[in-house]
């Protein structure tokens, strides 16, 4: 896939925001967040405004962009703004007499009230969940290039195990899957985490000097970018063989292995968020270990490495066919060890696709 | 250098950031930017909070990372606090009887207004600067970081052109450099640009499957990521030999070196930034060329690739011994080709260190 298709129908999204736009009974919605922005014009750039109003779409970058803008970008209106936006956007808003406004509320205090002086007479409107329910829904198209990021994130880490030997580092682990994405052609989706023995026990755990020992959990937490869009995906394997290998470091292993299977089972269209999130905890919890799985099973997965929905005891979403979400618990005895194994899987209408293929099966590498 | 005395004395940043709370008679200072807590903390995560009072320091973050943040940070007390900081906040701000808050206005509309609806007694004050400002000005260390990571892009960029061959594309001479980064265990500081021909006069080209050809500009613009500190630098090359370039190529070379040198030429503790930009504008616009440059000469470098300060036409920054500036002039014409060249420097008291060794002399690789 190209990137040209993987964004498939744009045309189609600009329509989806407009109906919205009417449905809230806004003028239009300004976009500056340049992932929104990405996903409404399929250009990356690092400065840009989307003006959506009930009639026209406007698309405005400043000089660096332009001419690329102007040949790459078909059904926005592509018009030339000065480096700051937030001066910029009035200028949009007002030629169109916008007086509702809707804006997106992750934008930063300093854009808003920059925006804010420049429009005296608008009344603006949280409207940052426009794109983020839109963004969470894939199309055929972003489906197809994160189940291709998947397959080749699985392939990377299955050459990084077959590769694995005991004299190597965590960062030389990680050196190894860095320089394999970069020899395929795509690049990290995040700092890839190569954790070893008690640092299993970190669930951000940075790669450090530690070579792991017989005995010991090897986890390993990676993903791609490739055509815009993330892969994500962990692994927890034993170092060295069975004698080694203390029975509660087993037994975590299982827990979280039952744990994230039973999860996946909920997973459907109309399933809760929080319920999905639920059948893990408690699973994990009646199994004794509930004080150590502290953070949420899961999140979606797109454009970000981190988007909606959110798999959590808070969430208040309902999944919805054609999502991408992590299933991801994890048991962290500080100190000691910890077990993390993630899967991404689609949701669909009667349950989900696994993306990933690689066995979770209990595994020892020499 | 490793990564713990990069950030040399982090008590000392502190005790500046306390001594702008009493100047401007706040109670204290709310910190969720995560290069602002990084750059306090010494720690990386994606998600604290620091409470900086008149008496206290602390240092709040989430399950994922706290086990090590308690060994890591001994300058800040260091507490757990739930995943949403947002909702955090108010409780360290109100144990501590906050009522004159300063906060950073980078932060976003929806975390802001959290704040403030948890903390309705509190009069919230615009302070971004107080870090922006500290980090603009670096420390010993900092600089030293930032002049190897400028040694070693310098050494990347050299094996590239040295491995060019002419059937090579863009996409290849990119993957090249990548290889090489990853190979000496460091990261892209930003997404390699490498363009030809054509390519090159869009500021912010993204590498593609084209292959430079004889009478054309080559332009690699790349930088470096390592103990948490970046650097940047750019040079335009010309591929074949002399017969095949054109006089107006040549000629936009000399007058972007002769830009960059003159800019350079007026760097120096004291030196407002916009003049510094005028040098190279101007002498870029009475060449007839102004048009062509239609962005900033430069920014600050450091925790992040684009921090303070900026040199540009609308920059009110003077620059203070310490700072670590790019200053890249260029000139673009598009559908023909563009040059840039770009340097880093730090400046001193009497003018400023130039942390490139490579030369700008018009250069022809085969």
């Amino acid at each position: 896939m190209n990137s040209a298709t993987v964004f498939g129908n744009l045309q189609k999204r600009v329509a989806a925001v407009r109906r919205e736009i009417v449905r809230r009974k806004l003028d239009g919605l300004l976009i500056h967040d340049p992932v929104s922005s990405l996903y409404l014009s399929g250009f990356p750039c690092s400065n840009s405004l989307i003006y959506i109003s009930r009639s026209e779409s406007l698309f405005a970058t400043d000089s660096r962009y332009i001419t690329k803008a102007q040949t790459s970008i078909t059904h926005l209106d592509v018009v030339l703004m000065n480096r700051d936006a937030s001066a910029e956007a009035p200028k949009l808003a007002a030629r169109l007499g916008t007086r509702q406004l809707g804006f997106e509320e992750q934008e930063s205090v300093r854009f808003f009230r920059t925006l804010q002086s420049g429009m005296p007479n608008v009344e603006f409107h949280e409207a940052g969940d426009i794109l983020r329910n839109l963004r969470m829904v894939k199309s055929p198209e972003e489906v197809a290039q994160i189940r291709a990021n998947q397959k080749l994130t699985e392939s990377v880490y299955k050459q990084a195990i077959s590769d694995y030997k005991s004299t190597m580092t965590e960062t030389v682990i990680k050196k190894i899957i860095c320089l394999d994405m970069v020899s395929r052609g795509v690049e990290e989706a995040f700092s890839t985490i190569v954790a070893t023995g008690p640092n299993t026990a970190l669930p951000h755990a940075v790669p450090s000097s530690r070579r792991g020992r017989p005995g010991e959990f090897l986890l390993i937490d990676m993903g791609i970018k490739a055509n815009f869009y993330h892969s994500d995906m962990t692994r927890t394997v034993a170092i060295g063989d069975k004698q080694k290998l203390d029975s509660q470091s087993r037994e975590i292993y299982e827990i979280v292995r039952q744990a994230q299977e039973l999860a996946i089972s909920k997973i459907k269209h109309g399933a809760k968020c929080a319920e999905v999130d639920r059948a893990a905890r408690s699973y994990i919890a009646e199994a004794g270990y509930g004080d150590a799985f502290g953070h949420g099973l899961g999140h979606g997965v797109g454009l970000e490495i981190h988007e909606g929905p959110t798999l959590s005891p808070r969430s208040t979403e309902v999944l919805k066919e054609g999502m991408v979400v992590s299933v991801e618990p994890g048991i962290y005895l500080p100190g000691k060890a910890g077990v993390r194994i993630e899967d991404l899987v689609v949701v669909t209408r009667d349950g989900c696709e696994n993306l990933n293929r690689l066995p979770k099966s209990f595994k020892f590498i020499a």
